[in-house]
């Protein structure tokens, strides 16, 4: 630890295990190619980390959460339910499209992280719905939305913009057209929950 | 020709054809074993399908319409326009779930053939999507549905319904609780056409 600045936190490892990621893909990167990165032993990593599994679980839901953190700035906000519905389908879809195509090298190490990493993607998919059904309860309280079960609405916007968040259709994403698609599938949606 | 009782016609063909998909897969039935499994030479098959590619896309095309026929039986019904869309919605999952679950190998061997076939699956889509827009129509006829553009809330329909019959989405098929997610989704679809 001698050689590095600042102290060794578990954010500084995850960064350094991106990095890594990024140079050597998911099939190839070690924890000791973390450890060296940072300038320290790979028992010092593990000390965080207990296993090079739990080190990769943790990365990819570092990577998965800052999705659902920028997402839950819309759900806290002051928009009208249906407007706040609306932004937040747009963020998510427009989220995925910059990570898939700014950097389609990382997105597909990630690809390979996440179908490793079910349980963590669940815990992903649970907090993205959990956000949902925030905001789908706040419209029906409101007057703006009608639904018997929130959280089965919630699952059901989901599910019904999978072509628009799921990383299988991440090659769509470029296609000339989508965004045409998103909107019809936006509206269609937002009529669904409409009282 | 002469050891054949029937006459060769295109559909004995696309049947042969089938059959050896199933024994050998995509990647090794040739046109030689169609030929050998009827009886006749390679080049009698030649004189009906002018390239293996050409008799490849025929026999997707069989494959994809014995689905888009089932339905279009659905379309000329008589049941009320929302009955008609939801009956339409979930008889295509379940030819899909059929397809995939029956007889998972020739399922595989045709996901092959879909992906080398992009200009059949677009006839395929369009050939469903038409088919909604006419439930659409007759909906809006009716009183009973809301679109200003049937063609794309059809679209619309279709994207949001992806997950219960994109190909892509097979594994999840067979899981507990599919059931629920796509009537969740076929409500939410559902609720937003209504008038």
């Amino acid at each position: 630890m001698a050689a590095t600045a600042a102290p060794l936190t578990p954010e500084r490892i995850l960064e350094a295990t991106e990095e890594v990621l990024r140079r050597h893909g998911a099939a190839k990167a070690t924890v000791v190619d973390v450890a060296r990165a940072l300038g320290v032993s790979h028992g010092t990593v593990y000390r965080h980390f207990r296993t090079k599994a739990e080190l990769r679980g943790a990365v990819t839901r570092r990577w998965l959460d800052r999705t659902s953190q920028s997402l839950s700035t819309i759900v806290t906000g002051t928009e009208p339910p249906g407007e706040k519905l609306r932004h937040w389908l747009a963020g998510l879809f427009e989220a995925k499209q910059h990570k898939a195509g700014d950097d389609p090298e990382l997105f597909a190490t990630y690809s390979v992280l996440v179908d490793e990493n079910s349980d963590v993607v669940d815990a992903h998919i649970a907090d993205l719905t959990g956000q949902l059904t925030t905001i789908i309860q706040e419209g029906v309280k409101a007057g703006e939305f009608t639904s018997a079960d929130p959280a089965r609405s919630a699952r059901a916007v989901f599910d019904a913009t999978s072509r628009f968040h799921d990383p299988s259709y991440a090659p769509h994403w470029s296609r000339p057209g989508i965004e045409t698609a998103f909107e019809a599938v936006l509206d269609l949606t937002l009529r669904g929950l409409r009282a």
